[in-house]
């Protein structure tokens, strides 16, 4: 038995969390999740419920009926997708150009698909003639890729992908997870066929919840697999003509019929991250995606600005890269762990380190959401000079700020 | 695009919410999801997680070093263990005593087993011999149960099933959301191999966070179907010998090696959720456990006091209902939904339906976590009682909450 007396309750310290995600909350979403908690069937929660779906659908920029939220984190909206597309021996077609691209091949792997891969080295990106030309030779049933994959910070541009896969009868899902509302997304216009993507990064949210959008295209695949749950079964329900999908939480089919006017008795929908869901969508909108999208480019650009002003070198395509977080190749002489820690303990600041490959040779630094911020963005350059020049990474003090500075004044 | 305008912060009404869960949160529990974000590998952050580990062993009165959160409602955390454990075609065998053990059915199904049921008439429970009985024929490699199963009120006497289990080499799963901390569930006592639960009932949490612990046998099943996701595989790493899970989100391998000393980057665990399940066990264990139960069993005397004393007749086997809600048969006369939207309505009380065989013919009350108190019992019956006799249903006025009133001063 442990001693009780000891647990107080929850106090974490203070953090300016500049890292590739979770970033800072805003505080109107966190003070939402401390709404008091309603039934699951009360026309309040389901009015919240097509509220919420309402607001996603603009920030998806779409008119799909089936934009709505999945309970659990970006990988579980991701798998919620995937489980319900693909069945086993589907072909599907993966561009991988960082880890979580590879992340899309192990969950393809876990739905027993068959799997083919293009790759780029960590730091760049595919031209859509790349993908054009995989797909005519490996006839996919799916495309499958991300947009903005943090690993590496490369934004893969998207806007010819969709409609080349329509071209070839190919499905496509994205995950824009670690992209959106840092940079543009046209779900519609650029014909994606699923998307989906979670709070913590450019939302300012809690990480746990995955907002998620699909078009009647990949509806009708889902639809074809339905599996009725006989504890609520009613008389008159045929299971679908294709095989069922292979989990019964990521069963799509059965949670659009709770979001939907059946609201069938899938899961309990969790409440307080609904609110959430809810409340980081409103935001974005409030001020505009347009403004957030913009917000996200000028401190990106101020970011990198003051980082390159430091003599510190990029990493990757810097043409290609996210507005919302940059690379940055650590200085030999300095150490990783060393760095990340005084960030951490003497300026409250924490930073990223990097994956595979990139594994204690990078720096990742983001400017998300909430810390998309002038004061963020100057604050954290400075704490970072002060430690890299401690180390032994000399550079002339106070450069790196007014180079972020200006970037701001050129702007206006 | 929508007006964002007509879109105000969450407001919800204030609702008493008696039915079989989600309850009322207590609020230092939903004032607990409105703390700062905090990055997932900070010390603090990790440092939180590992005293949630060890409250969690408390209030499952074990050992169990495996003993952590899944991120997602109560499914998830039953799906978590299925699909890590049950390979396909293994046998499984489920007492089905009511909606929730035909969900465990549903469940191993999609993880393509060998299901064997043995069913109960809703409204009763099993006795250990015919588990064992079940057992001894079916030979199962495991045995899925239910403890608590809101859909009939009944809970299921497991004192005896971990033992038996054991003697025939069977692995034991329990769900047991739907009663914990309103009844007593003794996991390393009853020699039970794992259990999942939630927070929305006895907890009074929000939906969305399941917690689970498992004995080592189970632990053993699970780490030879370990598989390295490929984007962070180190050098030195293997694959299990066994077949793969069918899922990555709910690879328990992979998510106990996040929770472990290792700290693999599976997801990014869902910080404001982890934060409620902490404060969730805390105040549990604040209060003691065996305070809680008998808090429980009190309030559900006294409500199925006040209900019997309006003539009403109670749903199932009474002798084995679980202390947290009872299941009360609607009188002929009476509409169902007429009722409960009058208790909503005008009382802002929720009640809950039923389903299957019971929907529309019994309706469910709770008395659990936060609301498992005096001022609700009696309010919900003064409130219930009066839209009874509005809708025909005729009592002598006071002698139910009389009647409630009475179990507490005769329990002092």
């Amino acid at each position: 038995m442990l001693d009780i007396a000891q647990y107080d309750q929850i106090n974490p310290p203070y953090r300016l969390l500049m890292g590739p995600g979770p970033v800072n909350a805003d505080p109107r979403i966190t003070r939402s999740m401390a709404a008091p908690l309603i039934g699951q069937f009360d026309p309040v929660m389901t009015d919240y419920m097509n509220q919420t779906m309402a607001l996603y659908r603009d920030i998806f920029k779409t008119t799909n009926q089936q934009t709505f939220v999945i309970d659990g984190t970006a990988r579980a909206g991701i798998e919620a997708v995937l489980m319900s597309t693909i069945r086993p021996n589907d072909k599907v077609l993966i561009p991988v150009f960082g880890r979580f691209g590879l992340l899309l091949c192990e969950i393809a792997k876990r739905c027993r698909a068959e799997i083919y891969t293009i790759e780029m080295p960590w730091g760049q990106v595919f031209s859509p003639d790349m993908i054009e030309d995989a797909i005519k030779k490996v006839k996919p049933r799916l495309l499958l890729c991300v947009q903005g994959d943090t690993s590496t910070t490369m934004l893969q541009p998207l806007d010819e992908i969709g409609q080349i896969c329509r071209r070839h009868g190919v499905i496509s899902y994205v995950d824009a997870t670690a992209s959106i509302i840092g940079n543009p997304l046209e779900v519609d216009k650029w014909q994606l066929d699923g998307v989906s993507v979670s709070l913590q990064k450019c939302f300012s949210g809690p990480p746990g919840v995955a907002p998620i959008t699909l078009h009647d295209n990949m509806v009708e695949l889902i639809q074809k697999r339905k599996c009725v749950e006989s504890g609520i079964r009613r008389d008159d329900e045929v299971d679908g003509s294709d095989e069922m999908i292979y989990s019964n939480y990521f069963d799509l089919d059965m949670i659009m019929r709770y979001w939907g006017a059946e609201r069938i008795n899938h899961h309990t929908e969790a409440t307080s991250m609904l609110f959430a869901a809810r409340e980081s969508a409103r935001i974005v909108l409030q001020e505009g995606l347009d403004n957030a999208i913009a917000r996200h480019q000028i401190n990106g650009k101020a970011m990198l600005a003051g980082l390159q002003a430091m003599d510190l070198e990029i990493f990757g395509d810097v043409s290609h890269k996210m507005n919302n977080v940059v690379g940055v190749i650590k200085p030999k002489n300095i150490d990783d762990a060393q760095l990340r820690n005084l960030m951490l303990s003497d300026f409250a600041i924490e930073i990223g380190s990097s994956f595979g490959p990139l594994k204690g040779n990078v720096w990742r630094i983001g400017t998300m959401g909430y810390n998309a911020r002038k004061d963020c963005v100057m604050q954290t350059l400075t704490a970072f000079e002060a430690v890299l020049n401690k180390l032994g990474h000399k550079t002339k003090y106070g450069e790196a700020l007014q180079a972020a500075w200006n970037c701001y004044s050129a702007d206006k």
